[in-house]
């Protein structure tokens, strides 16, 4: 592991890291930031942001202003890469597939399965990482934006018990049932669809093992809303199974960070209230 | 003039325009938030912010967290580029002159003198705009980082009475005697130093007619902090001149964003008093 970079950042730090990883066979990156407490060597929960679309560990360190409310709840914070990347790992010439676009799943069909295992990367290794190396208690939260929205309630439903609570910016929720999802899930998974059930936040609220709230909020001027995110195929399918959604449209707001730094506050209080209440 | 970008933010809006510059002899942007105030019509102060060496108008509206602040104190801020651009404009392959290295200054020597007047764009032209286009009252603050935190205080204390309040991060306070401001000082005034006096924040100290209070935040761990901000300077020039200065030595901070992020709050609450107060 190496610490690559490292910012003061409201009394506490912002670092970037690289190490080797297991799961994505080949270097990965994350971002990290350390509350003054955890500076201290005080234990602190862990939230664990995941990007959307060509974004990199950087989008959300850089642009969403969530080190003050990190340093203000004493919360650590892990922003992972959105795949595998380099010149040894599968890709693909447009924005929404291979690098950049791991949509936060292990790959099952070849080339994509030899490094494309984001799921275990995001769920398992880079939380015994942190809990191993930082001043993190095993208190974990979830939360994204968009494809990593989608990857933050997938994540969450598919591991009852690992998470205390979860959220999402415009996520999309419902991939077997919008152009981004088909496209990525068609690649990694082939072209049976019965297997993209597993990775598709609509499908497992259905039979969720845990009761877990979902906390989203979607801004209503978002470009890719009718589309691709659909948040009403959500709605539905918790209301059918009695799963606990809160879905708040947010009028005049657009796909951007400006859009997440703006509803980034109550966020992080929907994250504290479960991670340190 | 026209509207290039626009989200909404913190109920306000983040705006970006493009338009034809007189002073700049060419096109010119600039970011504007606009507080929630301002969408329903009230005339609200401005703050004018000026970014460093390397920068657009994109960086500090994107990675600062000013709208936040913005919307709190219902002040507009307004984040112009930092030099003229185009094909038609003199450029050097450095980073550090030319295109984005505009310094704020009215440049008299060929072939900068033809495009490179950011000092009356600032002071002048982009002030006339924003009070005619948009619900801005003439009440006037001026910040920015590094390159922008020299403009900042040259242009305060170039225009008594015109700014009521004045901030910095990490300035280049003294540029006649740093490399960065003597290479550029070179190039857009030439080789007499007697004509670098006018846009040196150390110089105009010694003659000011107005003693504005300057605020000044500097990490201690910036990577420019000797060779080219050299805070002392400053410090001993307002000493001796009996300028009001209060100078913040901010311990572990870097150059960047993440430093600046931290302690903006600080500065609208510094400007926001002088400017609502």
């Amino acid at each position: 592991m190496e610490r690559i970079e490292q910012h003061a950042s409201f009394g506490g730090r912002q670092e970037v890291w690289r190490h080797a990883s297991s799961s994505l066979n080949g270097d990965a990156r994350f971002g990290i930031y350390l509350p003054p407490a955890a500076l201290r060597g005080e234990r602190c929960p862990v939230l664990y942001w995941l990007s959307g679309l060509t974004c990199t560990e950087q989008n959300f360190i850089t642009k969403a202003g969530a080190q003050e409310h990190a340093a203000r709840h004493e919360v650590i914070v892990v922003a992972p890469d959105t795949s595998p990347r380099g010149k040894a790992v599968a890709n693909d010439a447009s924005y929404d597939l291979g690098q950049g676009a791991g949509f936060y799943v292990d790959a099952t069909e070849a080339p994509w399965s030899a490094h494309y295992r984001m799921q275990v990367y995001v769920a398992q290794e880079l939380p015994a990482l942190v809990e191993r190396y930082f001043a993190a208690s095993d208190a974990r939260g979830i939360f994204g934006h968009s494809m990593g929205g989608h990857g933050a309630l997938v994540t969450a439903l598919r591991h009852p018990g690992r998470y205390r609570s979860v959220s999402a910016f415009a996520p999309i929720v419902a991939p077997s049932q919008v152009p981004w999802g088909e496209k990525a899930f068609a690649a990694y998974f082939g072209a049976d669809r019965a297997a993209w059930r597993a990775w598709d936040a609509v499908e497992l609220v259905k039979t969720a093992a845990e009761r877990l709230p979902l906390f989203v909020d979607q801004g209503d001027a978002d470009e890719f809303l009718a589309t691709q995110l659909r948040p009403e195929l959500l709605r539905a399918a918790c209301a059918a199974a009695g799963h606990p959604l809160t879905l708040r449209m947010q009028p005049g707001y657009d796909h951007s960070y400006y859009f997440i730094a703006s509803f980034l506050a109550d966020h992080f209080a929907h994250h504290a209230q479960a991670l340190r209440g």
